[in-house]
Parts: C-alpha cells; structure tokens; sequence
C-alpha cells in the first residue's frame, strides 16, 4: 500500500497522527493513538523475548537529558550534524545536501551518469561541504532565487539549558540510547558480579532536530529506539547459542559485491567465508532477521547490508543494516555493528572513570612492573591534611611515559594537579605474580527504530483488494487479538456477547466489543486493524452450542464451546492451536 | 528504612542510581538499573491492568517535545513557575520560597508561632513574591552574604528550538503527558465512535527544570508519569462499577476536618455525604487506593488528602491526593482531580477547534434558531472567487452578540478578517427541530507520579533486621520472580539447575541462576532484591524427587516434583497457588 493511505488509514482508526495538529502541526513529530500504542508495545514486547529475555540480557532506564559532557565525549557534538545554507536575502534555511541532491537528479544524462555535475556528487559524498559555493554550482534559493551562503555546520541534537542563572547547564536531549550503557559500564559490570560478556538493553525515545524533515514517519524527530550493548572480551567473540543456529539462511548483501544482489548464506558460512566479521555479530545479525519475520516482515523485503569500507563509521570494524523494502526504497531499520572500544575508550579519557573489564590469567604470570612508593614522613610535612590522598594517588597511578629519576609527578586531587617533588617517593622494579589484568571490553551493537519497523510491518501487510482492506499482521502483534459480536443486538445476544467479552478481558485477552452495524461491516472494521480472530454469539449460542470463531485471512469459520473459549483463543494467538486442528475436532 | 540506605541499596543492587556520575552528575537526574527497571514496569503492568484492561480504556503515546501554543493555552507558560533571586554579588541564583522557608525556621518563637516574620509567610503561601524586597526583610545570600535581587518568575519547563533559522520554532519538553489527550479530543472522540465516557491513559515522561532539586528520588527534573483523562457528559457523572465497590473503605482527610486525621468512610457514604463531588471521582480515587495497596504500599501508611479551597487549583472543582507515608513525611505520589471544562475550553479557545461531543435529546426538540443566509447574487460580484467560502463561513457561522440589523458581519478566511456587508445576507429566526446538542465534556483526571511510587514501594517494604535485608514486595511487582541455585557447583547439580533455570525463562518466568557462594549467601542476595521464591536441586533431585521452592518471607520449604516447577512458580506469583496447599499436599 502507498505511503499516503497507510498514513491516511493510520489516522483514520487510531495507529497514529501528526502531533498537535489543532495547532498546525509539527513536522518530524507523530502521536501514537490507541491502537499504534498497542501494536508498538506488541512490537517491542517480541523484541524484548527475543534479545532480552531469550539472551539474559538486563535492561535499563536513562535520562533524556544529557549534559554536554556526554556527548563531547561521544563525538556527537562535533560529527552529529547537517550542513545547512541560508539564503541571504529572504533568511530561509534549507540542508544543503537536499538542494545538492535536487540538482543532481535536475542534471542526470539520458544514460543515468551525472555528465556535469560528478564534482557535486563526491562532495556530497564526502559530507564535507563546507567550503562549497552553491552559487557557483547553479544552487539559487528554490523560494525566491536569492544567493545562498556558503553551507556550514548545525548540530541535530535538541538543545537546552538544565537549571538557571550562573548553575545553568548545557544540556541536550540523547540522539540514540546507547551512551548510557556506556557510562554506566562500571556500574553495569559490578551488577553482572565481573563476568563478561554481557548485554544490556535500553528502549526509549531518541531526538534528532531535522531541519525539514520528510518522509512521513521514516524521519522523524522524536523517535522510538530499542538498542542493545554487547560487552566482549576481545579475546572472544564467540556466542553460547551460535551452533544451534549456524545452519539458517541470512539474506545479504556484501560489500565486495554487487550493491543490489542478495546473497543467501548461512550463518555459519558467513563467519567461515570471512563475510561476516565474528560468530557473535552473525549471531546478532540472524537473531535480527528472526524478531523482523516473526512480527510479520516479509522474507521477500528484508536484507542485510553490509556498510561499505568508505561509509563505514570510524568506530566500526563492520557493520549491517537491516534494510525493509517499502515504498521509499529499501529503508534502513536496524543496525548491527561492532564498535570495538571506541565508545568505552572515550569515556574513559574524557572522564578518568574507570571503564575496563578484569581477564584473569589461566595461571598467574611472572612481571616486571614499575611501582610508586610514597614516602610519608616526606609527604607528611608538605601535603599536611591532603598527605593521605596524595600517597594514595600515587599508589595507584601509573609511572608516566617519558618520566626519568629525579622528575617530580602530578597527581590529581579534586581537579585540582599537584606536584609531588621526587624526594617523596621512590620508583622501583619488581617482579610480581600478577592474576589477571584490566582491558577495555569490545562493544556489538544491535539497534533499533522502532517506528520505521511498525510502519514498514503496516505497509507490507495492509492489503487491498477491490476496496477491502485487511492487515495481515500475525496475531502475536497485532493490536486487538479478538472481535466479539452478537449477531443481532436484541433477544440476549447482546447480553451474552458482552460477557464473553468481560471474560475474555479478565483472562488478559485483548478483546473488543461491536455490535454496531451488519455484521459485515464489523468484521471489515476488525479486519482493516489486523484483528486476527472474531467470535459471533448467535442463536445456537444462547442454547448452549457454542459461539463461532472466524480467522482473518482465511475467513474459515469454527464452533468453539462457550467454557473453552478463553484458552482456545490463547493458543490461537501464541500459535500452539491452529483453526485446521479445531476444524477436524468437529 | 531511612533515604539514605534505601538509596545505597538501590545503587549497589542495581534499582537505580543517579545518572551521569562519571562526569559528576546532575542533580535530579536518574536512571534506572535492572532491577528498577522491571520493578518500575511490573508496577506499571499492574497499573495497566486496573485502569487500562480494567476499565476498558484506550492508551495513547504522545510527543514530549511540544510546541509553544499548547502551553500558551493551558497555562503553563504564565503559571508553571517558581520565583528566583539572584545574588548582585557573586551571581548565584536562588529559590525565593526556600530562603524564605529557611527564614521562618529560623525565627520560630518558643511557642511555635512566627513572631517577626508572618508577612513573609502570607506571601510565601500567595505564591506571589514579586514585589518582595528580601533584604529588608534580612534575607541575604547564603554563598556570600551579598544583596538579593527582587525575585523574578522562572518558567520550570525546558526549553529549546525545533528547527533552524527563520523556521526555527520555540518548543517545549512537556511537564505533564495530560495536554496530549486534550489537544487530540477530536480524534480520541471519533476513536471511540462519538460516545461518552470514555477514558484515555499515558505513560510517559515528565520535566520540570527544578533549580535545586533536594530529596533524591522523589523530586527530579525528568520523571515518570502515568495519566489519565476520563471524558464525560458533565450530565451524568456516575461510574458502571460504582454499586460494586460502594462499600469498600476508603482512608481519608477531607479539607473540611483536621488537617492530620485520617476518616474511615466507605466510598458511597463519602458521596452521599458530600465529602466526595461525585459518583466517578469517588470511583477512581478507590481505585487507585486498590492499585497502591495491590503492589505492596501499606495501608496504615497511605491516605488521601482533599485540597484546602484555596489550594485548589483555579481548573479544579474537587481534588485528592493520594499521599504515602515516608521518611519525607507524608507525600503526594497521586492526585485524582475533577477538572470540569477547563482544559477542553482552553484549546478550543487558543487553537479553534472543536473539541465538543454530541449530547442526542431524547426526543427532538423545537428550538428558536438564528440563521444566516448568504446571498449569492451579492457575494459573486463582490469577492469573486473567494465568494463560495465566504458563503460556506456565513452558514456555519452564530449570530455575534450585539449585531443589530444592518450591520455588517466578519469572517475569517486563512486567518483574514473579511468584512461582509449587511446587503450580502439575511438574518432570520426559524423554529427548527433539533435532535441534540454540542457540549464541551467535563474530565475527571487520575495522575501518577511513578517513581515516587516506586521510591515509596521500596521504603516502605525495606526490613533491615539484624543487618539481615529483606524486601517484602507482592510477588506480582517482584522484578526477578526465582532465584535458582545448585545445592553445590557440582556432581551435575550445576547442570541440573541451569536447565531448570532455562525452562523456567522459556515459559516466561523471570529467573536468576546462581551458584556462587553458600546456599546462605544466595538466599541473602535474592531476600535483599525481594525475589519471592527460590529453588535448590540437590542430591535428591538427582534421583527424581523434585526441588524445594523457598518462600522469601516465611523461609518455610517444600518440595515440588520438577515436571510441575513452571505451573506452580506462576501460581504462587499470580496468587493462585499458596505455599501451604502445597505443604498439605505433600
């Protein structure tokens, strides 16, 4: 289905709409209604069995708002930006890349190739377009013609100010969820008891300030995310469950080969042949695609592909997106990269925190090892009250590169670097049996839009056949799990309906009530929202045979015992009972 | 247990601890840990189940980022604030009110009155502490001793841009998720096929940009709401399930008795009597005394608290706190409002939509209408092309109050006023039948403050006895529901209990397996995070005669056949199935 009905439909029943339209709206920021609420909690429900639960993994909660540290840090405040132009004489802005784009598809050659304009692309590539001037390149201002200035930087993270006057603090609104397993990592790993490898999970909302955004729902700029950390030993990038799974088929594609081939491969071949980089991230890459089909994707639409070496983020040693066909294209929906410890490394510079897993030894090992030792009574007379923290700093601080006898050392105490004459302690050799060492763990990262998956499960299952509209979403997910109608809304039918209905609910079955209108159009009404079962409460129900039970996409019906009902719709739903095996009971 | 150990604990053992603390902090903000983080959402599931499931309501999932026009009209932009001082010295800033509170304390005369300073207390509860010279008052800076200037009002919301440049866009973090069902009534209303009531809930996130947030846990700068917003027919102001719970008892302090005594009443003697506005209000607030008692808060430490007159808000005809009690005192953790038509005429006001529903007589009735017909012939040659709009305007349009025959009538088109001579129209009364009318629905409004619950949760069910630590929390909202340990590391008992542990996770069960330290020590670290049952396989296990299941409050044991462990854990956590029936049985 076309994005414009999906959109249209979306709004029509209550999956979602644009935020705060009684007051124009804003672009890039959608509601959830009613019934996307359910079907997003569904989504992120068998995502949570799957990775979370399935894996053992933990999950956490962080803030929204983020102090700039963070993200000075993370590299976020100097990469995470668009190049944007204004127009120096009616002020508007617009990304430059867009206007770029624009005019590259204004100035493609019958043969598909960019005759005059392959400069612009490989800038455009480049991302760099600082320097660029559009003028130059036929870019005038598409509201008024005007010259455009030269593109420069803006940030995409929401920016705000945490507290007032002089205790006023930068702070800007997360872009992804994943620093706060970053730098919490101490905190996580004493709660997994100093044993890796380990997953933590956060889902949650990220923010990104576009400035146009388009796209409908694709591109929005308050988003909802599920992302997972893995914590390695670089030593092992095994995974306990691989073997079992090593016989699957991935759906990828490569970036040796051709951009658009799909190539089917297991598991377990994709780590031999070296196209993917280690067992673990295969495993994280077939774990990916079995959440993607078990909540109705279709195998047909789904790929793996994997970043070209040159689109590679500087921090991955490799990389694969999930990517959904749809009507925009093959639409990016997950990544799964390995991060190395990039993330963890900068942290621990810019915070001096100590973010390092301990690997103990198979025997304990023979070293040399430099050692400080303070000198107290020297320490005593010149420190004072800080002496105590100052012999501590220095037992605990390394020899520093460069340092030759008789130089002083710095250590750090409250911020503030003192310097501790060399006659307050003695540098020495020794040998030492060491049980194990520090190292920074490797990061594997799935993640998650969540928003473009629930659009992508919406387009690819809304059927529409001579105007009838039927949402083919597996009943795991979808939003109401059951219509129950009584065929007429007279002689006790009504009645009987509504409390099939009440017990159907208390047994924590979404249920919906209708008994308005043909019965026709109430199982159209049920149909169009993906309802994947309806029960009519007829005439023979009210002496005791039983109500009928209709499934979706077949339209076969079945007669079900009144006392029966609550269980069997149970295992229809979680697919341990199939409407075939009820059928021949009968 | 006092704050400080509770939020010791829920640091180390991974409930929630303050975010940020590798690069120092910021103050009221947190996250949530492993164990908070299923905590928090078994509280909420639970929460789900007793208004959302419960009551049949729809659940929505809004924006946070909002745009300024939302609380231009609700009136957080002029009220949500708090009066600031800054000093003219060293440029600190300060809550006025909290220098002024510490003031009173400190001139508290012997017999517990204010002798000097009652000015200041009247104008600290107006709240209005504009015109307030605090150094005559002897209010100096606390950091320096320097002048203060006159307080100024300070918005409590966050702040920031959406956009760039010329459309760049003032937006707001929400503070409360309740607008987002307002300014989408129109939507909501036609979700639920035009009928009243009708309930909408959320969960989401609150901000609030505290100055300087004291009390850790239970007032942050981002935090967790649950909301709902109940539409009704201002007409009919009782509840389905009201007869039902008519005689349950309700802990109460209404604002007409002593501030501090707490009254037994049931909730139908509380509406006949007045001391509750109505039918439904009364409802919820029971409700919500079921959900609060469902997971675990005690019942001698909660009551509910009516507003003072003057302290009910301006929007408010009746309101109740829920309030718990904790080492902070007694504190709000739930307010249960009747907010008749106040946020629905704000919106309609600011934005111009119609946020009314349809109220059908009876019977239909005859009723005096004015009408206005537009005459065409006029309007063509007049305003050309814009003719058929100003005709569709002036069908649509009332009568304004005081336009007198021959006057001329405004209307608005794409936000111009146009001025229609009175040659263009007639106005003429019809008698006219009329089968119902428009009304703007009143809202009844349950709020939860989450994390305060679950701070008071935690406080409350922490028993620390002889250096022994117990949470006592319902197995329900317990975030690991088994612990499951080998008697010994070995002889296959490891083995034993880790596919135990794996079968138990598979039918959706949260177990932690652990084999570290003695049975003594692992009974210890599963009491501490409240896991309400564990199981040992030991030598008898080996040989077929099943595990024992522990119950974390009593310590009593009892044997259990291994085929039967996932049936009967989700009996005993479901309260279907209790320790001593199986201690009978066996």
């Amino acid at each position: 289905m076309e994005p414009s009905k999906v959109l249209s439909l979306a709004k029509r029943r209550g999956f979602f709409w644009p935020s705060f339209e009684i007051y124009g709206g804003v672009a890039g920021l959608y509601d959830y209604g009613p019934l996307g609420t359910l079907l997003k909690r569904n989504i992120i429900s068998v995502w949570r069995k799957t990775f979370v639960q399935g894996e053992g993994f933990a999950e956490i909660e962080g803030s929204n708002i983020s102090p700039e540290e963070v993200f000075m840090a993370s590299g976020h405040l100097s990469e995470f930006t668009d190049y944007l132009t204004a127009c120096e004489n009616c002020g508007e802005v617009f990304r430059a890349d867009h206007l770029i784009e624009f005019k590259i598809q204004d100035g493609i050659a019958p043969d598909g190739k960019y005759p005059i304009l392959s400069g612009l692309l490989e800038k455009l590539a480049s991302g760099r377009l600082e320097a660029m001037d559009l003028e130059k390149e036929g870019i005038k201002c598409p509201v008024c013609g005007g010259k455009l200035s030269t593109p420069y930087p803006f940030n995409l993270m929401f920016k705000t100010t945490i507290g007032a006057g002089k205790r006023g603090r930068t702070g800007y609104l997360k872009p992804e969820t994943a620093q706060g397993m970053f730098t919490t990592f101490n905190l996580l790993y004493r709660y997994h008891r100093e044993k890796l490898p380990f997953g933590v999970a956060q889902v949650g909302k990220g923010f990104r300030n576009e400035i146009s955004p388009r796209q409908g729902f694709i591109r929005m700029r308050e988003f909802n995310m599920a992302e997972i950390e893995i914590f390695f030993d670089p030593e092992n990038k095994t995974w306990p469950g691989f073997d079992e799974i090593a016989g699957e088929k991935l759906m990828l594609v490569p970036n040796t080969g051709d951009d658009e081939e799909i190539i089917e491969m297991t598991v377990g071949d994709a780590v031999k042949n070296g196209v993917i980089a280690n067992e673990a991230l295969a495993y994280f890459v077939y774990l990916t695609q079995k959440f993607l089909l078990d909540i109705g994707i279709k195998r047909e639409k789904l790929r793996f592909r994997q970043h070209l070496q040159d689109e590679m983020a500087h921090y991955a040693s490799d990389c694969w997106d999930a990517e959904l066909l749809i009507s925009y294209g093959w639409t990016e929906v997950v990544g799964v990269a390995d991060r190395g410890t990039y993330d963890l490394d900068a942290h621990i510079k810019a915070s001096g925190a100590d973010l390092r897993a301990f690997r103990k030894f198979p025997e304990p090992r023979e070293a040399e090892v430099v050692r400080i030792k303070p000198i107290a009574a020297k320490l005593g007379p010149l420190f004072k009250k800080d002496a105590g923290r100052i012999k501590k700093a220095l037992e605990e601080m390394e020899v520093p590169e460069g340092w030759k006898d008789g130089d002083s050392l710095k250590v750090d105490i409250d911020g503030n670097s003192l310097k501790v004459p060399a006659d307050c302690f003695e540098v020495s050799q020794e040998r030492v049996k060491l049980s194990g060492e520090k190292f920074v763990p490797h990061v594997i990262e799935p993640s998650f839009g969540i928003d473009r998956i629930t659009y992508a499960l919406l387009e690819q299952n809304l059927k529409e056949e001579e105007g009838y509209t039927r949402l083919t979403v597996p009943p795991t997910v979808a939003p109401i799990k059951v219509g129950v109608f009584p065929l007429m809304a007279r002689d006790g039918l009504d009645e009987r309906s509504r409390e099939i209905h009440r017990v159907l609910v208390a047994s924590g079955i979404n249920s919906y009530h209708d008994a308005g209108g043909s019965i026709g159009k109430r199982y159209a009404r049920m149909d169009e929202i993906g309802t994947p079962y309806c029960i009519t409460v007829d005439y023979e129900s009210l002496e005791g045979k039983g109500v009928t039970i209709r499934e979706r996409d077949s339209a076969e019906q079945v007669r079900v015992p009144e006392e029966r009902i609550a269980e069997v719709l149970k295992g229809l739903v979680e697919g341990t009972i199939t409407l075939e095996s009820l059928m021949e009971k009968n």
